[in-house]
């Protein structure tokens, strides 16, 4: 699929690694309606900080990504390149310096290597094409094993709007962290408050709600960008119904980006959704299905295919949660196996253990006390996690 | 090293496995003064419940520990099944009900094998030897690959005063969680409150100060007993010297076992110090270093001997804790990697790499921004530990 007016290029640019995509770019030919969800993290790199001001004026006309290199920790030289490299957009599309947004992932506290944008800005500027997004979503891989890209279309006021996604997961490269970023292209006509507002809304049910290990970069960043293209009547009223539409959209498609980051995740075998319902209040079941998600004995219980709810009882009796274990029914999948906080014995858990041999499973906690239900969605800890992050040298 | 007035005995009961010790018993021929610590976890097991309910009398003439069986999750059952072995204990030495602590740790969720009990206690009573310190240590061992014990003398009013101290880590027995159990036994004259004192505040900057994986148990409790036999000058008083002193050399006692557990955490090869410095409040560079001390990413880093101050900064970030990364400095043993938020080269970075290669090291944070310093301990993330709690069948 392409969307008028956006054009994509990706180029080797020898950022980290040879011949392989490493440099994208993203323009449109107007100037789009843009948001940002930035990392809640306190530590931010270069081209997060950049980004999250330029985002105030909610346009953008190009966007610069990386991999290879987070640009992060890297003082005030990492300002300096981050600025360096918009500029260098800027000027080759000959488009004001802060119309242009950047956006890095790898390597973090080593300079950015910012010959290799220099001389890679014409290529990447002459290769733009509407057909290249599959070209920029392998150019943002960092240890992803694949690229994570989603599209749509949504009829909105007898018009066809289209949607382009990409993701990239939880990829280490030697020495650092995890980057999560995704990309969002529509041709939606649609103002800066209601984009921004629908991308809040959905990143917190989608995003926020997927973890791998619990930590957070100095790099994420969703964006959406809308250039207008589809010409649909302006959602400009959060009350109109095409906004719920294109809200809804938005959060489908970020849903699934973050459901393929996790199956993706680092070494991850298996994709699990942990569901808390019955909980005095949503919060309360999310912040436990979160403990349960990013508790270590869980999630090495789930790789080796163990049925271990006592694992999951003793994460939800540390998450700051109050709850009756007397009254707590867990299911793997639709096998019971606690109900009101006494095992179902040996027959659930061999059932129980079938369900753990899928690659996707929901395990289902209800505290039956109350209607706040929520899900987060995890992946199991693996041998191979701690290989790919020990930069295990064998 | 014996206590006058306590005697023990360990016998292997075959409670889980056969031939290895797994029931013990500990007696006092006097009533001692008790106090005891227990897990924070919601979910509390029988046996921890039974303890907290007795202890608050602040007195106990005998202590029942067992592995294989947590007596954890069990319903009615469980506190039935404490409540029995507890009064076989109590029938067998002719001392009150109440006057009896049990303790379990090992596989949740399954109906403790009270037959072993009882036909095993008569022979624990037989057997009950003051020289017998060492076998208990070994019947609470789960995974544990070493006993854990500790001995200490200290002068108080002109007497020598003795202690003994056990604890067993973080080990699992399939199917299910990790426990920490320490005992601590002394032939001190202290009164419950001096005693109760001590021990919360020995506790919160020892056992406290440990993670393996960030997991609490249901089953976690640090019992000390002071049976008085020393005839020192009573402690009775928290302002007396004889109370500072006896509450430093119980917090040492605690310290060394503590370290200990997490030395011989599931799957460790490395003890490392997190020590946050430089910051606001000491409650902040505790929250900080814990956060850094449970990071997955950090500790598969520790593992592969790789100086990641990225990931380090990562979790930092994420850690709730304000602070200015441009003031930031990191060290890893002496070793300066990172002075005041900027990477102090490849020079440093290989220094500091050799830091990693040893057994036990510090990290060093320090955030320039106040006097506020806290040390939490942690253990590598090793291949082992997912093999360990994967239940992983090769």
């Amino acid at each position: 699929m392409i969307i008028k007016g956006f054009s994509l290029s990706a180029v080797a640019a020898g950022i980290k690694y040879q011949d392989r995509l490493d440099l994208g770019l993203v323009y449109s030919s107007t100037p789009a309606v843009a948001a940002g969800v930035f990392t809640t993290n306190q530590v931010k790199a270069a081209p997060v900080l950049l980004s999250i001001d330029r985002l105030k004026q909610g346009r953008c006309q190009a966007l610069l990504v990386n991999s290879g290199n987070a640009n992060a920790c890297t003082g005030k030289e990492g300002m300096e390149a981050a600025l360096h490299t918009s500029r260098l957009v800027a000027e080759a599309l000959a488009i004001p310096e802060d119309m242009v947004l950047v956006s890095s992932t790898g390597v973090i506290g080593l300079p950015l290597n910012v010959a290799a944008f220099e001389k890679n800005m014409d290529s990447l500027v002459v290769n733009l094409s509407e057909d290249h997004f599959a070209q920029v979503a392998e150019a943002i891989m960092t240890t992803d094993t694949v690229p994570k890209t989603v599209a749509r279309t949504l009829a909105v006021g007898g018009r066809e709007v289209k949607f382009l996604g990409m993701a990239k997961g939880s990829g280490m490269i030697m020495p650092h962290m995890a980057t999560m970023l995704a990309f969002i292209l529509t041709d939606a006509q649609i103002s800066f408050p209601e984009l921004s507002s629908a991308l809040k809304a959905a990143v917190e049910t989608t995003f926020n709600r997927i973890t791998v290990d619990g930590d957070t970069s100095t790099n994420d960043m969703v964006l959406v960008l809308a250039n207008g293209a589809a010409d649909n009547p302006w959602i400009e009223d959060d009350q109109h119904p095409d906004y719920a539409l294109f809200r809804d959209c938005l959060e489908e498609i970020c849903k699934e980006l973050a459901l393929k980051i996790v199956e993706d995740g680092e070494g991850a075998t298996k994709l699990i959704t942990i569901r808390v319902c019955g909980a005095k209040e949503d919060h309360a079941a999310e912040k436990m299905a979160r403990t349960v998600a990013n508790s270590s004995l869980v999630k090495t219980a789930f790789f080796g295919e163990d049925a271990n709810w006592g694992r999951i009882l003793g994460a939800m009796g540390r998450s700051g949660i109050r709850f009756n274990p007397d009254r707590v029914d867990i299911a793997f999948g639709d096998v019971v196996i606690v109900k009101n906080g006494v095992a179902q014995g040996c027959e659930a858990e061999k059932k129980a253990t079938q369900v753990l041999k899928k690659n996707q499973f929901t395990v289902c906690i209800d505290l039956q006390d109350g209607t706040g239900c929520e899900e987060v969605y995890t992946c199991d800890l693996s041998i191979d996690y701690v290989k790919i992050n020990a930069d295990y040298r064998s």
